[in-house]
């Protein structure tokens, strides 16, 4: 794709010169002219007399704030009608919680497992960090998990790594009429591993739910909602600010056998997402001005539309993966070319001293946060919706200047 | 008191012209001086180059914020080295949860639950619509409650109104062998009713961890925070903006058996205080920039000091209940004196034609939200730290004017 085509869909005030390029995995670079409108609108949010900081949710104002981030999110992703869209506080791990207290409780769930006469399995697919740590608060919580597969085990040493996937043939899935619901994370922030759209639904049978983590891909290419049961993410990458998260999540699925006592047992309040839905995310106090900037980011993505974000998200990786694969022995990606990311871009350089004086370098050019997780370590760059072409542009001459300086 | 020398310590910065007297009961006024801090370090934090909306919690930078807002709550309310400050997700509601989760893990519980054989009671006492709720999610969750007291019945009618509490030697409370903890809210925002410091923890026995949601309350008068178990809040009135709950907790009660399996069996992460606890609030990602404003309100009332703001509190509330209490007939307070509330006052008017006049007469003097809860009905006005005692006088002077207006 021609660059400048893109470029041009930016608005260049995006570019601010005072400030840093921000390549966080989250917390992350919130768009410009959002920020803009935050701190305009903080003492006084259009002529309310207060800011969004001091809103009451029970006012009429935050109301129209709130339900106008779920219309807008609900356009942007195509969100069908029999889909709700939920706010909740407790992040990604909360969520991890919730999935499956949630589908536990599920009536068709409970169904199944009724006429199974045993407690039914979920599927974990683990990819990488994230989805396992959504395998290991189910196991936590009393869950029975099979693991459909747990990365890529080498041959020879039996090693796993989280740098790909095996084949469809070799996972294990479990029986539909054994299996609860399957869990993935269709972006590993950590390990940099996406999983191509629609990859994993198009092999799961349709009798099992399909709840996908995309805490840090939501919103950066259009999804088929009606293919998944669930799809949560905390909203601190693509979408605003730490402190909520979403939860989009099909009808049937909150759906529940009231005459049974125990239904609600072990599923606290703030996780229960039918306590949500039935009051439109506000059975309690919700976190009130992180939903705001979200519904700002929900607007600002709505104006360029999910298809040029996608097509951004391609070239800004793309320019990054094009030097690593120009120079594969100086910058060296860690993951299977089909496998990974446009969000999280991870690779090591050839020695931890060249690391550490890589990362120096940039922030002398106002290049921040490109350490590796503590994890993994090497490098991670993070390139969600609202950094700009320019930035990723930036980090790629610095990489080539820094390559072409050290090369030996 | 001297109304003036209480005047004198807030800066008059904090009367702005554009602005309303917001008497919302949460979320609720915040400091002007920190809304102005917030808006001016919104595009670039001090030299960072970024938001704190934006800022990674494992940067450098956000350390220091947290750190910094735990270090001055923990000055602000001389809170001992022996409890813990936790920040949470998850509100009021979500902490109603923890605490009984929580401490029925802790391993001092659990012992005196194997001495007596069988599963310890919690003693609930119930003065307004928020330790019913408490109630009613530790029974959602499976505990065996003991209601210590419900209001206050009528001897006639049987009829149970939260405007008082009975006397002491009326409460029921739980034998100590038998009783795992007890449950209070000291300020019952619904209902306006406050338990005076130290009220009940006078009466507990020792053996007894006493845990108290000050959700409303905490940050307007000096606690002995020794004499509790835990103390638990949503920030939303007197500490900052929703989303961030507050734990304070005794850190013998975070002591486990790590021997016993089923321990943490039904805390989903995100309620575990001990998985707070042991990463300094950050095991995965904080509500970043609610924290970080909460820390700004931290500093402003240390400014203050708590003193100031107890008189601030008393001096406030009291304009407005002089004025009721000097025409009761027209303005009917709700709540015995001995136990109304200093940050919610609620009354009623001689009929719902009058309220309702009352209500949007004050609208056009720029004074909004005192509608009572939907559950109660009249009027409420919250007064929290952050109301310029400028606004508690501009409301008595308006209560005074349609009084004589309409008095008949
Ligand atoms: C894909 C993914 N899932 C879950 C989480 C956990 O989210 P939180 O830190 O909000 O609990 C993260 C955090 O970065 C993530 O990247
Ligand atoms: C005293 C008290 N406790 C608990 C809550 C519940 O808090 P949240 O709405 O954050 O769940 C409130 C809310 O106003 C409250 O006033």
């Amino acid at each position: 794709m021609p660059l400048n085509s893109v470029t041009a869909s930016i608005p260049s005030s995006e570019i601010s010169h005072n400030r840093v390029w921000n390549f966080s995995a989250g917390p992350s670079v919130l768009p410009l002219s959002v920020l803009e409108e935050v701190q305009r609108d903080l003492l006084n949010y259009k002529g309310e007399g207060m800011s969004v900081l001091e809103m009451s949710h029970r006012s009429k104002v935050y109301g129209n704030i709130i339900s106008d981030a779920e219309a807008t999110l609900r356009r942007v992703l195509k969100v069908p009608d029999n889909y709700s869209i939920l706010f909740l506080q407790g992040g990604g791990t909360g969520e991890f919680a919730a999935a499956y207290l949630n589908l536990m409780s599920c009536k068709s769930v409970r169904e199944k497992q009724r006429k199974l006469g045993r407690q039914l399995a979920c599927d974990y697919i683990v990819t990488g960090g994230w989805s396992k740590s959504g395998l290991k608060e189910t196991k936590r919580l009393g869950g029975i998990t099979n693991v459909v597969l747990d990365g890529v085990k080498s041959a020879a040493t039996g090693e796993v790594t989280y740098n790909s996937l095996p084949p469809v043939s070799e996972w294990n899935l479990g029986k539909p009429e054994e299996t609860a619901f399957l869990y993935y994370c269709e972006n590993e922030t950590v390990h940099g591993v996406e999983t191509p759209a629609n990859y994993v639904v198009d092999v799961v049978d349709p009798l099992v739910p399909v709840i996908c983590d995309m805490s840090s891909n939501m919103l950066s290419r259009p999804i088929d909602i009606s293919r998944f049961g669930a799809i949560v993410a905390g909203a601190q990458k693509n979408m605003g600010p730490a402190g909520v998260s979403i939860v989009i999540v099909r009808k049937d699925l909150l759906e529940r056998d009231e005459t049974d006592p125990e239904i609600t047992r072990n599923i606290p309040s703030i996780l229960d997402w039918c306590y949500y839905d039935g009051a439109e995310s506000m059975p309690h106090t919700p976190p009130t001005f992180t939903i705001y900037v979200c519904g700002l980011v929900f607007k600002w993505a709505e104006n360029l539309g999910l298809e040029a974000l996608e097509k951004l998200r391609e070239t800004r990786s793309g320019l990054v993966y094009d030097m690593i694969d120009a120079h594969p022995e100086f910058f060296h990606g860690l993951v299977d070319k089909k496998f990974r990311s446009a969000m999280n871009l991870v690779f090591t350089l050839p020695t931890r001293e060249l690391e550490a004086q890589f990362i120096s370098e940039a922030a002398e050019r106002n290049m921040v946060q490109l350490k590796g997780h503590r994890n993994l370590g090497g490098i991670r760059i993070s390139l969600y919706n609202a950094m700009p072409i320019e930035g990723a542009k930036a980090f790629v001459i610095f990489m080539k200047e820094f390559y072409e300086k050290n090369v030996q």
